[in-house]
This record gives structure tokens, sequence and C-alpha cells, in this order.
């Protein structure tokens, strides 16, 4: 996607191939900040305290994270040390884990003097192959716009997504705005929905932004008022993302996205979930065994934001002493879930069709 | 109820018997703010603007706003033109509207020089009774708490609720919360999810600190989890209040109720309604002919907060440019609501219970 009409990414690896430069999505939408990751700890620390988030784009960090450890040490125990370590980083998206997998698979089976090279290009691959799946998903997701758009008869095709399954949460494209993009580019009227996504914000500081730097017209909500905009018809799709999906088809995502599936199966909207197939766990038979992150209290009872004389600064919200819960991710259960948007097609939420799609391909 | 050991309530009539005393709400959690209104048109400012909200504090307010007009105009014309102004400041609660109906009422039966008095006095009245009409509504509701401690077997009941629908939104003991209250002063075990309820924040700024000054234990959460808490077990019962209850059962009450509802339904939770019955509108027969408020993008773009040097400040949230939309209520569609717990006892949302509660009352 462009910025400013340029290229970017909110990953790159750099040419000497020791570190990648990615968005400080701290920084977004006040400022665009890029910010120099060189070592596992610093790719570590990125990923922790969320400078970059989004399971994909998480995915990636993780294996060049990785890459660059096997640089300092190409051993088997120090492979396993740092694909350990990185694999602390965050809790729930699953796909941190599969992009470890694969890239401890690979280069344990290379021999150490080529384990730096080799890890590199597999994060590389991992990299850029996210790039392909999301531009997949984007031709498949694109098929269920221009179906609605045919019933809309002129008026915009009407969808609302919740967080940020963006391309800041990808390598490019993103995931639930890939058919959204697409749908932009083949010049479909369009208007999306935005939930700010408290307690972060990222539907209002990364999707508005993303949105806004792309052309597409969107409007800004609070969370409470998804639920109202379908029952008066003013939603003809709801599309998310994902950080896990259970064998079963139970989604985990952002939290208060099962809160919005409710609303679409009550107000009968169909209710998509953008999935590349990175992200399904097949090893968990359902949802409720997906770990939930619990994150800071301090991101319920503070705000950051820009005053006005430009500098971002954080308030208090609550009242002092507050104390606040802050589970980070809901699962919606897959009876919710019209179908799971992947790059291999759009499948049913449902163990047949998740273990067909998969067949072969582990 | 009290602050800081002091009784307080949010609107008080001064002993002059020519203005009010407010508590501006806008100030709250980080300052307490009284602030004096002594026009209809500054009544009619701090309902419109918020610096008092809730939908039983509003009628009260605006009664004794339309006392004041009453005191420089004793006319027909005086009394309907002001009544008919003050009907606008916001559009939603019918209590509004129930106040100025049944102070209009009154104050026409006497003749003009007498008419200030009465007006005053019927304001007082609407006062007091909204006080005396909490009270009930906490005692019916406490033996709901009751019956869930009795499973609980000694844990503590676990209340969500939504907005505030406290003390602050009413002359005293507020609607949900006055079961709570009563509980709480009886000894029962408490904890209570206050959902911030963006976006103007009135869980996170004024129930929070209703709470903490009352001592009940209580979790802030940001909207989106309560969906969550309730699919893990944490909530035993969901309590909100209303801005006004159509014939069948429908609640229009703060955006983002009916998702609360959804995910009560979903998981078992029971979910009531505290509603005096001055909120009730049996002349509309369903919530779909409710107006429900839209208000300013900038409550959604911006928001307020304390900085670290201790100043209330706003800051913006949102890209540059953003649209947003501000729907300020939504509706619960009556099979959502296990029931409401009136004044006069707890009772079915649906007609034949309405319109029996209401037999003879009217």
């Amino acid at each position: 996607m462009k910025v400013n009409g340029e290229p970017l990414r909110p990953l790159r690896a750099l040419p000497s191939r020791d570190a990648v430069e990615i968005i400080d999505q701290r920084e977004l939408p006040h400022r665009l900040a890029m910010c120099r990751l060189e070592s596992p700890a610093a790719v570590f620390t990125a990923i922790r305290e969320m400078w970059l988030r989004g399971a994909p784009l998480i995915g990636a960090a993780a294996a060049y994270g990785l890459a660059m450890a096997v640089r300092s040490d190409a051993s088997d125990a120090g492979l396993d040390h740092a694909a350990a370590r990185m694999r602390q980083a965050r809790p729930t998206a699953v796909n941190l884990g599969w992009a470890l997998d694969r890239m401890q698979r690979v280069v344990h089976a290379v021999a150490p003097a080529d384990r730096a090279d080799r890890a590199w290009r597999e994060a590389d691959a991992i990299a850029e192959e996210d790039v392909e799946v999301n531009a997949a998903i984007g031709r498949h997701g694109l098929a269920l716009l221009q179906a609605i758009a045919a019933r809309r008869e002129g008026g915009p095709v009407r969808v609302l997504t919740h967080c940020n399954a963006g391309w800041l949460a990808t390598v490019d494209w993103g995931t639930a705005t890939s058919p959204i993009y697409q749908a932009h580019a083949a010049g479909l009227p369009l208007h999306v929905w935005v939930d700010e996504t408290r307690p972060r914000n990222q539907g209002a500081s990364l999707t508005a932004w993303e949105l806004g730097q792309a052309g597409v017209p969107h409007t800004l909500v609070a969370d409470n008022a998804g639920g109202h905009l379908m029952q008066r018809g003013e939603v003809d799709i709801v599309v998310v993302g994902c950080d896990r999906v259970a064998a079963n088809g139970d989604v985990c995502n952002k939290i208060g996205t099962y809160l919005k599936a409710l609303a679409a199966h009550d107000n009968r909207v169909p209710f998509y979930v953008a999935m590349p197939t990175s992200s399904l766990d097949l090893a968990l038979p359902g949802g409720d065994a997906i770990p939930i992150e619990e994150r800071s209290a301090r991101e319920v009872t503070h705000i950051g934001g820009r005053d006005g004389a430009g500098s971002v600064v954080e308030v208090q919200l609550a009242p002092d002493g507050t104390s606040a819960a802050n589970p980070a991710f809901d699962v919606t259960p897959a009876r919710l879930v019209s179908g799971l948007i992947t790059e291999r097609g759009i499948v049913a939420a449902d163990n047949a069709a998740l273990s067909q799609l998969m067949k072969g391909r582990r």
C-alpha cells in the first residue's frame, strides 16, 4: 500500500540482512515514525509492547528476529532457545508459533554454517508469502463484496470492521481490508464503518488512517454503535481478522469481536473472518482452549492522544486508583461465523471444511 | 449518597426557590464542581450539553427550569412556550417530556398569581418522588441480588452495568445502582463490572467514581470486554438503566446496551432493566419509533482526561479530518430483557405486564 503516494510496508528487511525497519505503530495516527530493530531482543520488545501488532505481522517479525538470533548463535541449542524465548512475546496469535515452528524446521535441516543465510531467506519467504496470501484473500473476498454490490443497485457496500486487520497488521494488503482495497481499486462503491476498538483504539488510530491514505470512504464509530447500525440496516457485511482459529471454526480475535458477531447474527448480517491458513490451529479442538492475553489495566484507565499544541500526551480517564481488567481477545463461536475467507477460498467455519482445506498441506 | 462522608445530590433546589445547584458532571471524575443554574436557559444548556444527564435527573432539572420560567411569565402562553422550548433539550429520554407534561397540567390548573409557587412545589415533588421511586427500585432489585447470593455460596454477586444509571443520573440512589447500594449496605458481597461506555465514558467517569465513593468493589472494563466476561462465567447479572421503554417492553438505553443484552442472552445471564415508571412510554408501541439522538462526532474523535500535570485536557484520538457517527442510544428488543425493575415491583417486558402495571395510574 502507499502512504503519501509512496509504497510502504509496516516491516521491511534491510539489504544488509541483519535488521528490519518497521513502522512504530504506537505513534500512529499522529506521526509516521520508522524504527530499526537490530537484535532478537529488540524484535521481542517490539512485539510485546505492540510497536507492531497483527497476527500475520507478528509472525513475520518473529521470523526475522529468530534469523537475527541465528546469526550470533547457529547451534541447535541456540536456535531452540531463541525460538522458545520469542514464542513468549505474546500468547494469543498462533502465527507467532507457526512462523517460529517453520523457521526451526527449516533451519535445523541445514548445517550450522549455512543457517544464518537459510534463516534470513526463510524469514523473507514468510514475509513474501504473507503478501501473496493476503492478496488471494482479497480476491476471494472481493467476490463477496461484488455480490452485495449487485443487490445494492449503486449504493455503496457498507462494511463494518473491528480493530485493525489492515495492511498495518500484515506485511501488505491486510486480511480483512484486502477485499476492501481490491474492491476500491475495482471501482466498487464502498463505505466502511470503523470500530474504534477500545482500549488500544487500533480502529481509530490505524484502520481510519489506512483507509484515509487509500481514499476509501469510512466513518469512525464507538464500539458500542455497531449493533444499532445493524438494527437500522446500515451494515451489509462484517469482515474482521483473526488471531487464531480452532479446528471447529471458533475464531479468536480482538476483544469485542464476539459482540459484533452476535449483533450480525441477530440482524442477519453476514459475518466473515479473513483467515490466512497460518492463523488456523488444528491442534486446538475449540476456542475455549485459546490462551487470552490479559494486558495492562493502564490501557483502560489512560489513553494517548494529540493535545491542542500538537504533542502526543497520555491522559487519565478513570478516577485515581480504579482497577481495570483488560482481556485483549475474545472467542466468537463458529455458529456465528458465516464463513472464513482464506487464501484458498471461502470455507465454512467447521471441522469438516477446515480439515478438508488443510488436507495434504501440513 | 455521600461524597467524602457528606450527603450530596447531583441536583438541589436552593431555599431561595429561584435556582438550583448541580454537580457539573463534565468535570468528574477529576474534580467535584458545583454549578448554579438560575434561569430556564441555563437549565436548557445544562441538559443539552450534559452538565447533568440521566433520564430521571433530566426530568427533575427540566421541572425546575420550567418553574423558573413561570416566575417571570405565568401566563398560559408563557408556560406552554417555556415547556415547548425545554422539551427540545434532548430527544430520547421520555422523562423530560413526562416531567414537563406533569408540570404543565398542574400549573395550568391554578390561577396565574399562584403559579410560581405551585410550579416550584411540583418540581420539588418530582424530585422527592424520584428519590422514593429509586429507593423502591433498590428494594425490589435487592431481592434479585439476594437470590443470586444464595447460589453463590459466599462468593460475590458479580453485576455488570453499562453507562451510569447511578445516583448521578437521578436525584438520589440511582436506578440500576440502587439495588447495588442497598445490597452493599446489607452486607451482601458484591463486585461490579463497570463498562467504560464510550464515547462519553460515563462508566469510567461517573459509575467508577460513585462506586469508589460508596466503597463498592468494582473493576472498569472496555465496552468490548463484557461478552468475553459472560462467556467465561464471570457475570451473574446485568443491570442497566433506561431512557425510554416502549409499551411492548423494548428498552432504549445508552448505545451499546443492546450488545450486552445479546451477550447476556447468549450466555443465559439474567438481563434486568431498572425502570422508574416515568421512563415508560405507553404511547409508543415499540422501540423502533423512539427518536435516537445523534451527538457530535467530536465526542468520538476526541476525549478529555487528566494529563500528567493534573490539568484536564482534550486530546485527539483519530486522524485529522476523520468523520465519525455518534448515535447516543440503542434499542434492546424486549425478547432479550429478563425483567424490568420498577418502583412497583419487577415485571415482564411485554405489553400485558406493562399495561397491567399502569392500570388506573395515568
